[in-house]
């Protein structure tokens, strides 16, 4: 059994965007990515903050706006005005969930297509439906697929289920995986909380991209003998042995599923690392197509 | 074994919008289509001839623009700006395939989306992926949704698969049906060229979409007993008996196959008459939105 360690793909990718951004700084651009926080929910602060590390880590251009939860949706929609016209940011990130006076998917309408780094504007879902490159594919499929390329699984043909059908994940990921040259080419299935003895669809499956939110929800009897799983479940359960009272895991049940894997990714360390990989990617890509180098 | 009758449900779709025209005449509107031809290509004058008919036959506004091969991009995106621009216009169709010189994606998007009736602009794809109604649907998708329904045939649960990948068929396709609710809430996999060992994915499902457009493609061995199956094939194949010497199939081997089908569309018959039909539903929807009824 191979573990897909997410975390060393991660750093891989990281490190190609590193070559990117020391190309860019010769031509005299620095990528630049504004995280925009509306209020203080501790987990999207969390999330705001290791994205803002991560950008100066790696030597990009951060602007971190974190806005009080009072913001109306008339001032978020300036702020966002001001980003999509500021030249030093290429890519703009609304931390998700808004407060709910904030209508969210006015404030994805808001953001240029051509800074939307995270991939959920209609123009970029549409070219990701339409296998146009130039857009922006959301961060965690696009590391899912990466993991798959990397460890060296063949997509072309192969039967792959993807549980869940969120715009997040579950379809922007079938649609990936169901498009045509490297990485795709599969033949996808989209199962999801209305699919029937969904055991049976899953044991067909050669692989499992996991992204239902549910914790070890995938059983071993859920899988067949050489499958390669990937696991986007990030669940907090309750741990009362643990320091923190609690632990993360994935949507698929390890320790039992583990063994009968031709190769898996791990919860911690796996698909998550790569989310955030992906939007620095994403940010460089950007930059790249705005300043045309 | 049911045969889906294509021209009788289009006939009740027709019904509906002649409903809806008039409640529409009651208020002082009447839908209108524009049809937009380049070149000469006899098939698509046809197709263009067929759909001015309907929409007269239905008493709807039509203007059928028949311009010559040598009509430049430039000429082509002015024709469609004043399209866009007139108020007794709302769908626009721009018959495939244009003449080679003519860059087709350029086209479609210089289409106000609101008018996109063909349901091809990324404003209309994203939607579709985004389970926003306010969008236009492909109208063959739609068709062989609708024909769905009315033949009874509950999608929730059912295991389909889609055969072929296109932006006009497989891919909206399968979105229309993984959505959630009537109609959708189905577990869909989307087949292809690259599918290994088809056969035995298509007989898993309980109901097949064939739009691969290859002549008596899916055979008996293909499907299990009391599958529903939705033709989508249009092929035009060598019958030197007939007085044409051609005679249209579908990609099912119809007269192996239905033996073994609870329901099954005929070819002709089947889903063309939908598309056409769907086409002026679309228009009407989009009257019924620009004009605020």
């Amino acid at each position: 059994m191979q573990l897909i360690k997410g975390s060393e793909v991660a750093a891989k990718v990281l490190a190609e965007c590193q070559q990117d951004i020391a190309a860019l700084a010769a031509l005299g651009h620095k990528p630049g990515l504004a995280v925009v926080l509306v209020g203080d929910d501790p987990a999207s602060r969390a999330y705001v903050r290791s994205k803002d590390k991560k950008c100066r880590d790696l030597g990009l251009h951060s602007v971190k706006l974190e806005l009080p939860a009072e913001t109306t949706q008339e001032e978020l929609l300036a702020h966002i005005a001001a980003l999509n016209a500021d030249p030093a940011v290429h890519g703009i990130l609304v931390q998700s969930p808004p407060p709910k006076h904030i209508d969210e998917s006015a404030v994805v309408l808001a953001i240029d297509p051509r800074k939307d780094v995270d991939g959920f504007h209609p123009v970029n879902v549409a070219k990701l439906a339409l296998e146009d490159s130039s857009g922006f594919v959301p961060c965690t499929p696009a590391g899912c697929q990466r993991l798959l390329l990397d460890a060296g699984v063949e997509t072309s043909g192969a039967k792959v289920v993807v549980l869940g059908r969120s715009m997040i994940v579950g379809k922007p990921m079938a649609l990936l995986l169901m498009a045509k040259g490297k990485g795709g080419d599969a033949t996808v299935t989209v199962a999801h909380s209305r699919t029937k003895n969904l055991a049976e669809v899953t044991r067909e499956a050669d692989i499992i991209i996991a992204a239902i939110g549910r914790p070890n929800f995938v059983r071993a009897e859920h899988v067949k003998e050489g499958v390669v799983i990937i696991d986007v479940g990030i669940n907090r359960v309750e741990d009362p042995g643990s320091e923190k009272g609690y632990k993360i895991v994935g949507d698929v049940a390890f320790d039992e599923v583990a063994p009968k894997c031709r190769a898996i990714t791990p919860v911690p360390g796996g698909v998550g690392p790569m989310t955030i990989a992906m939007l620095m990617a994403n940010t460089i890509k950007a930059c790249k197509q705005l300043v045309g180098a």
